[in-house]
């Protein structure tokens, strides 16, 4: 499934440096099995691959096709860890403009998850003119964003279908027996899925709340729990072939030899937002107490041409993660009798053949450059390779956490702004 | 027009510190002014502003006018600073959906600025189905992977409306009289637009580089170029009061002290490929010789819940640069009679004013997190504020550049992954 290649790291560290660290990792792996660490009670992602729920699963496969039949939109409201891995899977796995091209499945919006007065408006502007549903996702029902957002659709869909109407289109995944939605969705009838009470936000992808708004976009889920599973499989090992533990330990490695700054890099634009999707994994399990590598991303060759001149040639702070896939476009590069441009050179060959190479120059310099870096690489674009995918960052996140000692599971300084904002706009009790 | 607070920097550096540097930013003002530091042939975007060009502006909106006429599709073709500013510009001023609303003026989409062949489809794909016009914008002509896209486009382009109807619906913007481009446009008969010698990829969103993608997208570039001038008055002033010495003496002062990466934030999600032409100005800029803050971006409030864990909580090695809109969304919060969602304590509030609670909110909490802060404020998101911050960001970066010691002006790392490629495609003389 996942390869880790971390031979990209050896310029710059020693093999000792990076494998004295596999009793840290034995241990961080077991922490996680045994959910005996530090936020362990938020670990129940761990096992989530072995133990589908498939009446659950059943219903969300039911709920989509009911999406898919009733509307041509499904407004998804959420943020963070409640939106950035459907999103991620929709863009990976439809592509990032999946509503421009003509689709069987619903064009897919996101909203509530920011307070953009303008974005919220065109959002409802664009749903006024369609047949919508709408999956509000969060675990309280009191997160600021979403909580506004579902305010101003909820408000729509009465409008456009009546009550009754409304209550059809509405699917509320929340918290199992807590909470304001929990209460609203019981007191209206809305259909609900739960969030489970052992996974955060961010590890909750392959749950009710990234597979809902995954199947209702017409991609299959069930390849999707079959990839991690398959990925968790791969990653019982206990032992330095790990694909995860050499993840982890390089990046733990790399770290405390004083790199402050890990580029996640992908020659495919339909990875961005699994970068983003990443940079919250990472970000908020390991960015805390004055710790942390800083998670960045880039779009190559795109971001070669804005950002490559500092990775190249920068502060020596970095360490790259290139994410590869094999592509299986068939587009050939058409000669050219002029051959004014010089590319008569490439005829014949396929574009992903280019973007290989490109790949492999990048690296090749970005190490000459003195960039250590590691290359994760999974076959194919397709839902299995997604939940591997998936599985794989998750797990290598808990081990590097733990190893760099700190609670993977927890997100103190989230509600810094917060307390500020509802201060600020005179919240009763703040 | 832009201005500089940078008062949420002084807890962590005295005023001394930063108004020291205003030496340097005077030397620095005099070099751009001058076009005497290093680089100072690519300096010509300095003096931009008031040297438009009224005959090429006029061609400009003459040829965006038969695109719109012709087309309901403009391909635009370029990668780095050959379409960062245009798409930039279409997602500030039109908005990042563009393309899901409909509107008078063309859906414009962006290819040749990466090498993958599956991105490439979807792109080739679309236009298939469409009356379309390509802009190709390469000085050069020879850079792979807008060299690349035009083969394929130029083919469709053939192949649905023969030679003579493919002359007319490609539009060139190239060197003046030099590269392979002006070759081939020269003896095909397409319609040209100079890049000027004297301004190089990053600094050109305001020549007909970034003008004529923007202008066929339905945007008053005018006023655009209003902005820029009136900016460029504004920055005329060679003291400590002046905004873009602020800004720059701010970034310098906080990169001597220590810090490593400069996290651009802004509210609005129509900012976002802002921040890309951002990271491009002043990573390509300023990372090299082994310097330079690393340049990396949010979107709040969004990231707040993914990124916002590490800002407020990790490494202390970051500065955080806000950029602020005056808000015109009429979006007013509605009651709930039940209030279960807790949100009945805004109820008439406009979301615009929530939206600024919490970027306040925000700073408040970085600061208390120890991460120095700067806001740039601009007032309403429209073509003037957007010529205003092109011209405002590339003052203010030439300026910090000169005082880091860098040529602010060339990219000698971009070089080192296409002479890696080139070699392991087998380009000749590789």
């Amino acid at each position: 499934m996942v390869r880790s290649d971390i031979s990209g790291i050896f310029p710059f560290i020693s093999e000792d440096e990076v494998f004295l660290l596999s009793k840290e990792a034995s241990r961080a792996h077991e922490l996680l099995e045994s959910g005996s660490g530090a936020g362990g009670e938020y670990a129940g992602w761990v096992r989530l691959p072995e133990k589908t729920d498939t009446g659950e699963l059943e219903r969300i496969l039911t709920a989509a096709e009911r999406i898919k039949k009733s509307s041509d939109t499904l407004v998804v409201i959420g943020i963070g860890g409640s939106y950035l891995g459907a999103r991620a899977a929709i863009e990976l796995l439809n592509s990032p403009e999946h509503n421009l091209v003509k689709k069987d499945a619903p064009t897919v919006i996101f909203a509530g998850n920011n307070l953009s007065g303008s974005y919220l408006k065109r959002m409802l502007d664009f749903a006024y003119d369609r047949d919508f549903s709408v999956n509000v996702i969060s675990k309280s029902g009191t997160t600021t964003e979403p909580a506004v957002a579902f305010r101003f659709f909820r408000e729509l869909l009465v409008e456009k279908y009546g009550a009754a109407g409304a209550r059809e289109r509405i699917f509320a995944t929340t918290d199992r027996s807590h909470g304001a939605l929990r209460k609203m969705a019981d007191g209206a009838g809305y259909e609900t899925f739960a969030v489970p009470e052992d996974i955060g936000g961010r590890y909750s992808v392959l749950t009710a709340v990234g597979l809902l708004p995954i199947a209702a976009a017409g991609i299959d889920i069930k390849r999707i729990l079959k990839g991690a599973r398959l990925e968790r499989e791969a990653l019982s090992e206990r032992s330095e072939k790990n694909d995860a533990w050499r993840y982890a330990m390089a990046r733990q490695a790399l770290y405390r030899s004083g790199k402050k700054i890990e580029i996640l890099a992908c020659f495919e634009p339909e990875f961005r937002y699994m970068a983003e999707w990443w940079k919250q994994l990472f970000g908020e399990s390991e960015g805390k107490n004055g710790k942390g590598l800083f998670p960045a991303s880039v779009e190559y060759t795109a971001d070669l041409h804005s950002m490559g001149q500092y990775v190249q040639d920068g502060e020596r702070l970095l360490l790259e993660t290139f994410v590869s896939f094999d592509s299986k476009d068939e587009l050939k590069m058409p000669g050219d009798g002029k051959n004014l441009d010089g590319l008569n050179y490439l005829t014949g060959r396929s574009l992903s053949d280019i973007n290989r190479a490109a790949l492999k120059a990048t690296k090749e310099a970005h190490i000459k450059g003195g960039v250590p870096c590691i290359e994760l690489s999974t076959g194919e674009i397709n839902e299995e390779t997604f939940g591997a995918l998936v599985y794989f960052f998750e797990f290598a996140c808990g081990l590097s956490g733990y190893m760099g000692g700190v609670n993977p599971f927890d997100q103190p300084g989230v509600e810094e702004y917060k307390r500020n904002m509802f201060r600020l706009l005179g919240k009763p009790g703040f």
